[in-house]
C-alpha cells in the first residue's frame, strides 16, 4: 500500500513522535477525518482479533456468556446512579435528532453499560437459582476525549466489558478477583507485560464502584498505561435500579455486582512496551504472523524453498506469511522490521547452497545461521525464546524504574528527575494523594498488598497506612 | 432465569404475536427501556457469533481483511456524495454535543460506511500495485426507524459490510457477485434459506450504487425478507472523492467499488421459515448447541449415562448440553422445543435397561429409539438428515407460494387474495412499478434472469424486458 519504510525518530529522542511514527509506519491505524476516531487497518485489527479470540476463550472457560446491550443510554437512564453519572456525563457523546427530528429525551453513546445491564438484570433476576449471571459484551463505547491519541485515548474505543451478578458478596468479590486474575495472566503470558495489578485508592476507583483493581503496565519511558480494571460494586447499583431476587431464605435482597474491562489500549502497551527504533516488537503469542519468509533474489529454486518453509510452518500452526514483492531485500527486511514480525527468514542462494538458511530474531536483531532441516524445531525454539526474553527484557527495565521515597524531600526529586513509578507510603488520606497531584502531577497507581507498611506517610508524616505506588500515566 | 415455557400463540393464527412470542420465550432477545434498540441475549447472540465465525472464514479465504473505521460521520462527509446522503440522511441519529459542549459540526452515527471507507481509500490508494483492496467490518450501525422488530428492524443493527477497491470494472463486477454468492452458499447451506438471488431494479437499489443484488428470503408467511445485498459502484464515490490511482499504463484513473453486507436480520429469517407452534427449529448447522441430553429421573446410572452422552457428542465436534434442573421431563422437553436444539436425547431408565435412548429430532418432532452403541452415528447422520429436510421444506413452501400474473387482472386477484411472490413480466418503466406500489403496497423484490422474457408487462401492457418477482416486504 504505497508503503515506504523511511526513518523512525529514536524514542530516546522523542518517545511521542517515536510512538506515532511507529503506528502509523507499522499500518497500525490511520487518522481519520473525523476528529478523535482513529481507523485500525488490517494489520492492527488483526492484533484486536487475536487478543479477542484468546480472551473470548478464557471468558467462556470461566463460565461467562456474550451478550448485546443497546449503544444507546436515555440520559434519564444514566442519571439512576448518582456517583456513576457524575463520572461520566461530562465526557459523554449527545445524540439529540433522529433523521429531521428532535428526540422528546436526548441519550449519550455509551460510555460503559453498567446501566444499560442493570436495567436488564432488573427483568431477568427474580431467584437465587438466575445467579450468578455471567455476562461479556464486546462492543464499541465513546468518550468524548479532548487530546486524543491512536489506541491511548480515543473518542471510540473498542472493548470489552464483563458485567456480572452475585447471590453474595463473597461470590461477587471473588469474581472481581478472579477477572483480574485473567487479565493478569493473559497480560503476563501473551502480551509479554510485566504489569503491576493492585487495588486503587478511593479517589482513583471507577465511578460508583466500591473497589476498583487496576493493572498497571510500565512503558518505555516510565510512564504507567493503566491496562485493564475489574471493580466491585456491593450493592449499591442493584439498590438504585431495584434489583431484587428471592434468596434461599426465602427473602428479597439485592445481588452483588462486578464489571471489568479491557481495551485497544492493550495494544498501545505492547508497542510501548516492546517496541525499538526499528519500529514494532510483537511478542509471538499475540502476533498476526509469527514469522515472514523472504526470499532473496528470484531464482527458481530459493522461491520454492522459501514457499515449502512458508508452508511447513503454517502447518505446524505456526502463522506465517512470504513477501514476494518486487521490493529490494534491504527494504523487505526494513519492512519486516518495521512490522515487528517476531522471525524474519531469509531465504538466499547462497545459503541454500550449503542447505542453511538465516533465521532473524526480531528482539535482539540476532542472525542465526540454521539447517533447513531443522528450521521448524528451531523457529520453534526461538518463538519460545523471544516470548520470555520480551516479558524479562521489560521486567528489567521496569523494575530499574522504580524508586523508593522515604520522604517529601525524596519524593520531590525523585518526581522532577526520574521517569518511572514511585515506590512510598502512605497514610490513606486523599488531602496527601491530592497535594501530590497538585505539587507534581502525578496521581496513585495501585496499593501495593504484599509489602509490610512501616513508617511515615511520605507527604503528611504521620504512621502510614498503606504502601503505594505513584507515577505519571498515558 | 426464571424461564417459563408457557404457550405461543399458533404462527396461522398471528404470525406477529407467534414472532413475538418465540423471540421472547426462546430466549434470544429482550426489549430495552432505550426505544427502538433490543438486547440481544446470550442464546441470541450465539447464533450471532456463529453466524459471524462462519462469514468471517469464507470472508478471509476470498483474501479480505477486517478493519475498524469511526462509527460517526461529520455530516460535511455524508454529503459528498449527493445520491447517498438523500438516501440516508432522514434516518440517521445525530451527536450535537460533546459532553457540554456543542459540536462545531455535527456527526451521525453511521448508517453505513462507504464515505467512511472512501475517505480513507483516498489516503491510502497511490497505484495499481495497492489494488484490489478487500476489507471488511463488522460493527454496529444506527438507522432511525420509526417501528421496530426484533432482528428484522431495528434502530441499532450488527452487521458486517465489506468494501472493495478494484483497478478495473471487470474486476469490481466479478468481486460483487462473488460475495453474493459466498452469502447465497451461506444462507443455503448454514442457514438452510431457499434465497431467491437476482439483481434489484434501479427503483429499489441501493443510495448511490449502480446495481444492487438481492438474497431474498420468503418467510412462513408469504412476506420477504431481504437478507443481504451486495452493490457495484462503478466509479462514483471515487470521483466524488477525488480516489485516483497510477494505473499499469502510467495514467492516473478512477478505481471501481463494491460493497456487501449481512445482519443480524438473517436470524429473522431463521425464526420466520424454519419456526413452528412449539417455538424455535435451528438448522443444525448454524445452531449453538446441536444435541441437548436430558435425563429422565434422577437414577445415578441414568445421570451418568447421559453425562457420558453429553461427552461423547461434544468429543465429536457435536456442540451439546445436558439439562441437570430440577424441572419435570415434560417441562425439559418443551423448553428444548421451544429453544429449537435440532435434537433431543432422551435418557430414561426404561430405555437404558434394554441398552437404548431416545432422539427427538425438532424439525418433525419424530421420536426415534436407537441402541447406545449407536448413538454417535445416529445423532450424526440425523443432523444431516435435518439440515436438509429444514432446506427441502421451506423450499416446498417457498415454490408453492409463488404465483405468476399475466394481466393487470390476474396480479389484483393475487394481490389482494394470496400470501408469497408474485412472478410476472415487466417493461423496466419505473412508473409501472409505482402503480404497482400505489395499488397494492407491494415493492419488486429482483429481477429474474434465467427465465426467457416473453408478453406484454403486467402492468402497461407494452412489451416486456424482464422477468420480474413482486412482494411484500418485512
Amino acid at each position: 500500500m504505497a508503503n515506504e519504510v523511511k526513518e523512525i525518530t529514536s524514542r530516546d529522542v522523542d518517545f511521542a513522535k517515536w510512538y506515532t511514527d511507529v503506528v502509523k509506519k507499522a499500518d497500525l491505524v490511520d487518522y481519520s477525518s473525523v476528529k478523535g476516531s482513529m481507523i485500525i487497518r488490517p494489520y492492527g485489527y488483526a492484533i484486536w482479533e487475536n487478543i479477542q479470540k484468546i480472551l473470548d476463550e478464557e471468558f467462556k472457560k470461566t463460565g461467562h456468556e456474550n451478550v448485546q446491550m443497546p449503544m444507546f443510554i436515555p440520559e434519564s437512564l444514566l442519571n439512576v446512579e448518582k456517583e456513576h453519572v457524575q463520572g461520566f456525563a461530562p465526557e459523554v457523546a449527545w445524540v439529540t435528532h433522529g433523521g429531521s427530528e428532535k428526540l422528546e429525551e436526548r441519550m449519550c453513546v455509551r460510555p460503559t453499560s453498567e446501566v444499560l445491564f442493570c436495567d436488564h438484570f432488573k427483568k431477568i433476576i427474580k431467584s437465587y437459582r438466575d445467579l450468578p449471571i455471567l455476562y461479556n459484551q464486546w462492543c464499541t463505547i465513546v468518550r468524548w476525549e479532548k487530546t486524543t491519541r491512536p489506541f491511548l485515548r480515543s473518542r471510540e474505543i473498542l472493548w470489552q466489558e464483563g458485567h456480572t451478578m452475585h447471590a453474595t458478596e463473597e461470590d461477587a468479590r471473588n469474581e472481581t478477583l478472579r477477572m483480574l486474575k485473567v487479565y493478569e495472566d493473559f497480560q503476563r503470558n501473551i502480551l509479554a507485560l510485566p504489569v503491576i495489578v493492585g487495588k486503587k485508592t478511593d479517589k482513583e476507583k471507577f465511578a460508583g464502584a466500591l473497589e476498583s483493581y487496576t493493572l498497571e503496565a510500565m512503558m518505555y519511558d516510565g510512564v504507567a498505561l493503566q491496562n485493564g480494571t475489574s471493580h466491585y460494586f456491593g450493592n449499591g447499583f442493584a439498590k438504585a435500579f431495584g434489583i431484587e431476587f428471592l434468596n434461599k431464605e426465602n427473602k428479597m435482597v439485592n445481588p452483588y455486582q462486578t464489571s471489568w474491562g479491557t481495551t485497544t489500549r492493550m495494544i498501545g502497551a505492547i508497542i510501548m512496551t516492546h517496541g525499538d527504533d526499528n519500529g514494532l516488537v510483537l511478542p509471538p503469542n499475540i502476533a498476526p504472523f509469527k514469522t515472514i519468509v523472504i526470499p532473496i533474489g528470484k531464482d527458481e529454486k530459493v522461491l520454492q524453498k522459501a514457499d515449502e518453509i512458508k508452508n511447513l510452518l503454517i502447518d505446524n500452526n505456526i502463522s506465517s506469511k512470504i513477501d514476494l514483492t518486487d521490493k529490494t531485500p534491504g527494504f523487505k527486511f526494513a519492512e519486516a522490521e518495521v512490522k515487528g514480525y517476531p522471525i524474519r527468514v531469509e531465504v538466499g542462494p547462497r545459503d541454500l547452497a550449503n542447505d542453511l538458511v538465516t533465521l532473524v530474531r526480531r528482539d535482539t536483531l540476532e542472525k542465526i545461521q540454521v539447517k533447513i532441516e531443522d528450521v521448524l524445531m528451531e523457529v520453534s525454539n526461538l518463538l519460545v525464546d523471544i516470548q520470555r526474553n520480551l516479558y524479562d527484557r521489560a521486567l528489567k527495565r521496569r523494575d530499574s524504574m522504580i524508586y523508593e521515597a522515604h520522604n517529601y524531600e525524596e519524593f520531590t526529586d525523585i518526581a522532577n528527575n526520574k521517569s518511572g513509578f514511585i515506590k512510598t507510603n502512605w497514610c490513606g488520606d486523599v488531602a496527601c494523594e491530592n497535594k501530590i497531584k497538585d505539587d507534581f502531577g502525578i496521581k496513585s497507581r495501585c496499593l501495593i498488598e504484599d509489602e509490610e507498611v512501616n513508617g511515615p506517610c511520605v507527604c503528611c508524616g504521620i504512621e502510614a497506612r498503606y504502601r503505594i505506588y505513584f507515577g505519571r500515566q498515558y
